[in-house]
């Protein structure tokens, strides 16, 4: 599926595309269990949301499934795989490898899903050289040289917060134009680079507020 | 703010939640460059937001600010971290001490919000008793009784996928409501028991959504 055929795209809204990436791994999990086709009602109750959520979310991608049969979970599956883009493998540099760093070098999920890291970057002369998990930390000096010369699509940033706005500026430079942050810091980018905050902090104040107030938030991912 | 004075609780939703947390990092900042107040204008742009967006998530929590003066920056903050659960500390225990583990019990943005990682579990022999930042590291066996001996209020958990189910029932039954879990899995957990999952590989997939489809959806957080 290319992305013109995505008719509506406009429409789609953040928690779509988070939603769509659990239902794939909801789907694969129901695709190892043997099941051929699940129902809205079925995967809304997996992933506790309503059966009309999930119907309104994969409408967004043209007509799936048959009323009374479900939709076929291996189609299905694939389709998203192919929207969200892990239907290919894409090659990631990570840049930084602290403490968050080298635990994202060893994450399986980037792995699975088809991200591989295949550059790692430090300023650290004690770290540049060494190896983490077969890969060689190259000099940050030579960043927007090597992320070109290695055909880099996306970028992880794992580095402290005050210099995560120079860093950036480098990757912006050497063309990269999806970047996932772990900096607790608002950064700068053009209008044609997608950038992504991780603060693992937010997931806990989530639900400092649910146990303060007594309250879960409508589930929206 | 006590909970009893969110009048439509109900209606809030996670994506107000994490918007909450942006607001209250870019209170932060602004409150250190000094400045005194502050528009919806000015908030929504620097979190990339409608100035809509923001009056409306703020009025959930009463009226704020004035006409044409703005919001008072230390005053909203102030409120946004009462509502968050975050004018307090929270006593937080995590379990499995693996690369992931390891990185979140030096992860600065966890204390900064007074999330204080008090306890430390693993199941490995060689880890048990060993010290990470101070902390040492407990068995898993002693689990239960010491997340209740040591009043921990929040459980973290970074252990692998095959366990997670088993060390989050041990968890439960310790008396734990809010759990913040890393492990590539969906858990079971009763109704009465705040369940969270990260997964940092869904922010990459976003980012590959937004490269295939040339397309950055509505930011909602």
């Amino acid at each position: 599926m290319a992305s013109d055929s995505l008719p509506e795209k406009k429409r789609i809204s953040e928690s779509t595309i988070h939603r769509l990436s659990l239902y794939y791994r909801a789907l694969s999990v129901l695709e190892k269990e043997g099941f051929e086709t699940v129902s809205s009602k079925g995967l809304a109750k997996r992933e506790k949301l309503t059966p009309a959520q999930v119907r309104k979310d994969l409408s967004f991608f043209g007509s799936f499934g048959t009323r009374g049969l479900g939709y076929p979970v291996v189609e299905l599956r694939e389709k998203i795989s192919q929207i969200l883009g892990i239907d290919r493998s894409w090659r990631v540099a990570l840049v930084g490898v602290g403490n968050i760093g080298s635990a994202l070098v060893s994450y399986k999920e980037f792995q699975k899903q088809g991200f591989k890291i295949v550059k790692l970057f430090d300023n650290d002369q004690r770290k540049i050289g060494s190896n983490h998990k077969g890969i060689v930390v190259s000099d940050i000096k030579n960043l927007a040289n090597e992320l070109e010369l290695d055909n880099i699509e996306m970028v992880v940033v794992a580095v402290p917060a005050t210099v995560a706005q120079y860093v950036v500026d480098d990757i912006v430079k050497a063309g990269i134009k999806a970047i996932l942050n772990f900096a607790p810091v608002n950064l700068k980018v053009p209008d044609d680079v997608f950038l992504r905050n991780e603060n693992m902090s937010m997931e806990l104040e989530y639900l400092s507020f649910a146990l303060v107030n007594d309250h879960i938030p409508k589930r929206v991912r």
